[in-house]
């Protein structure tokens, strides 16, 4: 079976939902990249055992995306973030090329302490 | 039983996964703000069915947040959010009272679209 890297989106979202198997497994297979093979050695289960267990995670990964859209979301609100970064970032250039108003500096440091709140929820 | 106000975060949230009687029976209870009894007489359901299709549905979405997190999330980047539109307002209204740069202006045209598209997905 060929690896879905967007399965990587989904577990950074949906892992808690997933049961410790499941996760475990899904995290080998998608973040370390072993094969099904390798996780079978490493975990005990059987080859057929570890790929189902896969299968289960993704499709519960899956039907909750459906409905949910939450990985898709994340993954855009992650770009205009970046847009929001780097326009504060010519910002705070043209502020201290052109110009120099306190005021400017200061909305530009909360908007960078707001993004990092964001980042780090 | 007395409504629980966070609830309605946790329907704009988890909708999606409820079955359509448990979400119509909720958004009219939290929404509408209609009572049990006015819920059974327009649904024809028994008072004590609508109660308890609230009583999963508020189980499966407290469950869901227990896990995900969702709902809090939301609400903590939906202030964040409010911090850069206010703080890039100030930068706008510094940049066209003290100073005027044309690279200020369009990064903060910019930052304002990026918000308006994470309103709109």
């Amino acid at each position: 079976m060929a690896k879905n890297l967007n399965m990587v989106y989904l577990i950074d979202t949906y892992a808690p939902v997933l049961t410790d198997k499941q996760r475990e497994v899904l995290e080998l297979y998608y973040y370390d990249d072993l094969s099904l093979a390798e996780i079978a050695q490493n975990s005990g289960i059987s080859r057929q055992g570890v790929r189902d267990s896969i299968k289960r995670g993704e499709t519960t990964m899956l039907e909750m995306e459906d409905r949910l859209g939450l990985a898709r979301r994340m993954r855009a609100l992650g770009q205009q973030l970046e847009a929001i970064r780097s326009n504060t970032q010519e910002i705070v250039i043209a502020n201290e090329t052109y110009t120099y108003s306190n005021e400017i500096k200061r909305a530009t440091q909360n908007i960078f302490s707001a993004l990092e709140r964001i980042e780090n929820d």
